[in-house]
């Protein structure tokens, strides 16, 4: 058997001749859309998923297509254990993309990948094919070159973009058949001085759906408008109290368990934090930032938890005059925690504030329709070390610690269930519109990407 | 000719025995899908301004379907002078209609008129056609029975759903042409206890848009969440504080120019509240009502301004979850003004208002939809005298003098350039859903209606 070392050198020269092969591979699977969320892609879905299996098929992997949940969508597991005595590496990634809307907003079609300027257009790009797609080329690279240096195992599910229950259910099943060694979880990316990124947390989720319902039906606001209760009002005023003009939100108790950062976190976040925002003023367009004020902004995205409506309806939204009291609204409203909060306990808070801000008239139920706990992970053990030297060769760069505003909902999972340490990181450049229009990867983070992935890879068999 | 009496006591014969008729005809109106505001309902709207002209052409009355403004709907004038030396009565009425959303609330289509136990259901059934259809039938069984014994003029408009200039600019240009003794406006309805009604007050309508814009782009709420300004939480909470949870609008002087009721109208209101605020909670099926603590319910709908959101649209509002933190929001918001408040004098304290509580980062666009000004009038005439007659004949019941919550933005401009004085009423019963789903006309007022307009005309040519 080769070297670890010239299974490297073989692999990255092979990443760097097949450079447009490994692009083609990564359209081949942007041209699938797979919306989870929508009922109508779910055949596309199931294709993405046999995709991906066809690709670990031919490397000789052992490939599950799994249904976990009934009706929902199945998770790909993939199992390569050719190096007994070696370390055992997870790789972790997820084929469904969010929905395209509002779809005016994007310059090119999202499901036909387009190259601008360097750039890779399309839904999914960058939330997580180009991830996913940059570890399965690593992989089939060392492959072609004579063998992966460790035993590996994809999992890549389909419902992350709806955090539906089927990879949270099979890890709790199966946690004690997946023992592995590092667990790396590419659903993240660079940050907004394009350094690579290690996350020492991730905020956790709390979405819900907030129904308000008034008069039994539509009412004339001529005729009603002085008494009949309104719910597009009352639930704006209940959104517009939930969170303060400051930034603060008004549950309480709702950072009652929210962990301070450290003193060098802070320092670190002080010496970046003007950059920090002239660079999320640019990504953002806005005229102003908001939130807290006490606080810096790289903490307020990272480390303090927030409260955003998603989505609001009700009445008449049509173009024109309707002098309507509609019998309801409702609007769709989310919570980003951070550790050590817990949704559970924040539910039930929220639950009271939302009903004690109601009008008689009005009733608003309360639906969970996401959660996600908030994760911390070391980055004090072998692998995280492994990665940053990796990082170092691939973008010639250190690799910045941060804390993610986003939430990967499994890494609890995979955390509780499977125990090993988590690597989370990514190569999506800060400003990759994830869930946005016009969608991006720098297609230079993927090819270096590749590179990284081997590198780390090789760098776990020493 | 005839006698008053006589051709009164004929033509009520008339409208008694040709109810199956007069029925059919206001059907075939009410199939007539006349939405002003929309755009591909033009062509149904103009049909129905010609189905009314060839009826008041049948009646050899000088009819002309005037269009006013460019792409604007026409206004059908129809006169008949056939009577030198008698009083004028012109009689208002308007043949468009609200769109129907929400659909599928309705029972029935909306366009398909169905008899249901003593009730017609359909768009337009009580708001406007079973009112002016009334009094073309009154007009048409008058003719019949032997010629009108007075002269009148029908000025039936088309945009007063979208409170259009056509009728108005019409009416301020040709004010000298449209010399009359008598307005009749039937564009309102009975009371809550079934009464006929008569208004001495209606409140006026300033109806804006807002559109409020945050970042460039809808971004990542994980990502973005604690810095990127939120146009949905800013435009909710602008919402929620323009009114408080009391019912109290929070504009600066808003309530300034406020007529007070007189010590008579309170002293009636004072009475009748109780079994108001019943008939608002039936008719409304809200759990309960809201409003201005310190004021009568019958006073709330009537003399007190106050402040609605008729619409609210922002973010994602599919099925399931997308953490998104959309580029802009909006919302549609109505103020309905009593005496003598002035709505170009309240938009400004209202746009100051919004910009006063907007955040930095949100920038909230203020247009104005609709408008009209209140109007009073008084019931010390002979016009209102002869209709409360005609009323306590043809119901059996006294006439509720009022003040109405609706608007009905031309009456101003009569008043203004025509000068005669308004009488304002209508037939349909307070239940009638109008702008609603269901919308309907309890049948026995339609032909009891068309019975007190046809003694309404004899009264004045006495």
């Amino acid at each position: 058997m080769a070297t670890t070392q010239s299974l490297l050198d073989a692999a990255v020269a092979l990443a760097q001749t097949r450079r447009k092969a490994d692009l083609d591979d990564l359209i081949e699977e942007l041209r699938i859309p797979s919306i989870s969320t929508l009922p109508e892609r779910r055949e596309d879905c199931l294709r993405n998923a046999r995709w991906l299996g066809d690709r670990f098929d031919a490397m000789g992997m052992k490939t599950q297509i799994v249904d976990v949940v009934e009706g929902g969508l199945p998770v790909v597991i993939a199992d390569w254990q050719g190096r007994p005595g070696k370390p055992h590496l997870t790789m972790y990634g997820h084929y469904d993309v969010q929905p395209v809307d509002p779809v005016d907003g994007w310059k090119s079609p999202p499901f036909e990948p387009a190259v601008h300027g360097g750039e890779l257009w399309a839904r999914g790009a960058a939330d997580n094919k180009g991830n996913h797609m940059a570890c399965v080329k690593a992989a089939e690279h060392l492959h072609a070159a004579g063998g992966l240096p460790i035993n590996v195992r994809f999992v890549i599910e389909g419902e992350e973009e709806i955090t539906g229950p089927s990879l949270p259910r099979y890890l709790r099943a199966h946690g004690a058949d997946l023992k592995t060694d590092t667990v790396l979880i590419w659903d993240s990316g660079m940050d907004e001085d394009g350094r690579p990124t290690l996350a020492t947390a991730l905020r956790g989720l709390l979405y819900t759906e907030l129904r308000a319902k008034g008069p039994a039906v539509d009412l004339h606001s001529g005729t009603f408008g002085g008494v009949a209760p309104n719910p597009i009002n009352t639930l704006a005023r209940v959104i517009g109290e939930l969170k303060d003009r400051h930034g603060h939100v008004t549950i309480p108790g709702f950072y009652d368990a929210v962990r301070p950062p450290s003193a060098e976190e802070l320092a670190a976040w002080k010496k970046n934090d003007a950059r920090y925002v002239q660079n999320m003023r640019r990504m953002t367009g806005a005229k102003a930032l908001e939130g807290e004020e006490d606080f810096l902004a790289v903490e307020r995205t990272g480390s303090r938890p927030t409260l955003d409506a998603n989505g609001f309806i009700g009445g008449f939204t049509g173009k024109g005059a309707k002098t309507v009291i509609p019998a309801e609204a409702s609007a769709k409203v989310s919570m980003r925690l951070v550790p050590d909060q817990d949704w559970q306990a924040i539910l039930p808070a929220f639950k009271r504030r939302v009903s004690e801000l109601t009008t008689p008239g009005v009733e608003i139920s309360v639906e969970v329709i996401g959660s996600a706990p908030p994760v911390t992970c070391g980055v004090d053990h072998n692998a995280a070390r492994v990665l940053r030297a990796a990082y170092k060769e691939a973008f010639g760069s250190e690799t910045a610690l941060i804390r993610v505003g986003g939430s990967i909902p499994v890494a609890v999972d995979f955390q509780e269930a499977v125990g090993a340490p988590l690597v989370i990181s990514g190569i999506t450049q800060a400003d990759s519109a994830i869930h946005s229009p016009n969608e991006h990867l720098v297609i230079d983070n993927y090819h270096r990407g590749i590179e990284a992935v081997i590198r780390f890879i090789c760098g776990l068999a020493e």
